[in-house]
């Protein structure tokens, strides 16, 4: 395995682009292959049987580019399909559950979190019993909260409206008085001012993306696989390329938002033959 | 052709059940066979390209089941596909453009149409080009609204939120002064409340499915095609089937809410193979 081979980042949609600019700021010398699965997009909301022939899909494109490291960005494809797929592969792959759940254990003082995403990733427990293995003892409240995904990807982020729908859904929340929230969907991350003013200071809101940069940078160094430019001074930046099953107009305009920053290079890819 | 065969109605999901709807409300003794594309809705968002072939194949999978007559209630599928497809079958076929089109020509007064709907439909300008071919004089402003979609289905109808959400969204309708509006979208009759409170009096609505039904009627008529159920005192009902290209517990449970009847009989299809 190279240590210049890229980083593959795979997503149903844009969500992953919080991941990779995690990624991007932690690991700057990394090559990194984004695919965007915006043409089959949301995965949230479909059932296990089809979200996992997805993924296998995603992973098989991503393994085409030779990658060193997968990192499934998407919540609902962590959720339901990973686990059955990556012993699969030889390359090592990482979904965003694990580390947000783990940060959340670490970080609870009350014994009580609070896991929001998707119908998916709520539905599959996933959060829930990866916290329990950690800790059988704490308490965990999930909730789906559908709109966010949608609210997000119209730019709907600082809205009257928006705060509105975060109240309704967050007051089951806040009632169990958690003290530790997961963003258990990447899409959320950009909600959090809206979400850190409902819950409150008493709250840490957890960021799954950034919890998985951190996890990825660990075991890239554990592996030996980091990217030699990140010990040049200054360090050499990496390449990044974005994939889409779609045309690529609305993920440009989208992703600027995501990832602060334009993007281009992205090219699209007929998913359905993998 | 028998009198007896099903209506078929296709839809990317659940919003052509508002326009099943108005079916069985106007040919009771109608057979009719909906197919919903719930595992890759929505339509909206995606590329002509796309929407063509996944439209195709909606189509195929009804042809098998021996239709009478096709209604594709996707206003996104309506827009960008159907055009080029039709051509292609010898059974009768209609889309929701038209009829919407047509009613609002007859309508308005002050000659200025608003047109609301997603991405796909504002984007293909196909309501404007039908009105126009109607009345070249006529003014058509529309609008995107991507937002009224995911609030119609998560129930959020009579909420704060999605009366400032669409409040933002008509302001523009509102300073152009049209004095008729078209749902382009088969789940917006759902918020036809919220929108008329804030058009006002002054604007008339126009469900382009209520007037999708009312065609349907004339042209099996015309072509004698109609039930002979219809004839019989009291009427015979017809039989309704339900198929999905996902798990059905979703679309049963939007579709109660859609419909204002519980829905059985749901059979799910894998439609990648036609």
């Amino acid at each position: 395995m190279s240590n210049e081979a890229p980083i593959g980042i795979f997503d149903s949609g844009v969500g992953g682009l919080t991941v990779a600019r995690e990624i991007f700021e932690l690991l700057p010398s990394e090559n990194v292959i984004y695919f965007g699965d915006v043409g089959r997009t949301p995965y949230g909301g479909r059932s296990k049987e089809i979200i996992k022939e997805f993924t296998r899909q995603d992973i098989a494109f991503l393994m085409e580019h030779k990658v060193k490291f997968i990192i499934c960005a998407c919540n609902s494809a962590s959720s339901v399909a990973l686990i059955d797929l990556k012993s699969d592969y030889e390359v090592e792959m990482i979904g965003v559950i694990e580390p947000g759940a783990k940060a959340a254990v670490e970080r609870t003082k009350n014994g009580r979190i609070g896991i929001i995403g998707t119908h998916a990733t709520v539905g599959s427990n996933a959060y829930a019993r990866c916290v329990h293995e950690l800790n059988p003892d704490l308490k965990v409240f999930s909730l789906a909260c559908p709109l966010f995904v949608p609210l997000v990807e119209e730019g709907y982020v600082d809205k009257e409206a928006t705060y509105l729908i975060a109240q309704d859904y967050l007051r089951t929340m806040k009632d169990v008085e958690i003290d530790t929230l997961v963003l258990g969907c990447t899409h959320y991350p950009l909600l959090k001012d809206v979400l850190a003013d409902i819950m409150g200071d008493s709250v840490t809101l957890i960021d799954s993306g950034e919890e998985t940069a951190r996890e990825v940078y660990r075991l890239l160094s554990k592996s030996e696989l980091i990217n030699p430019g990140m010990s040049q001074s200054p360090v050499l930046e990496g390449e990044h390329q974005y994939f889409v099953s779609d045309v690529p107009d609305k993920f440009a305009q989208v992703a600027t938002r995501f990832l602060g920053r334009m993007v281009d290079r992205i090219t699209r890819v007929d998913i359905s033959r993998y």
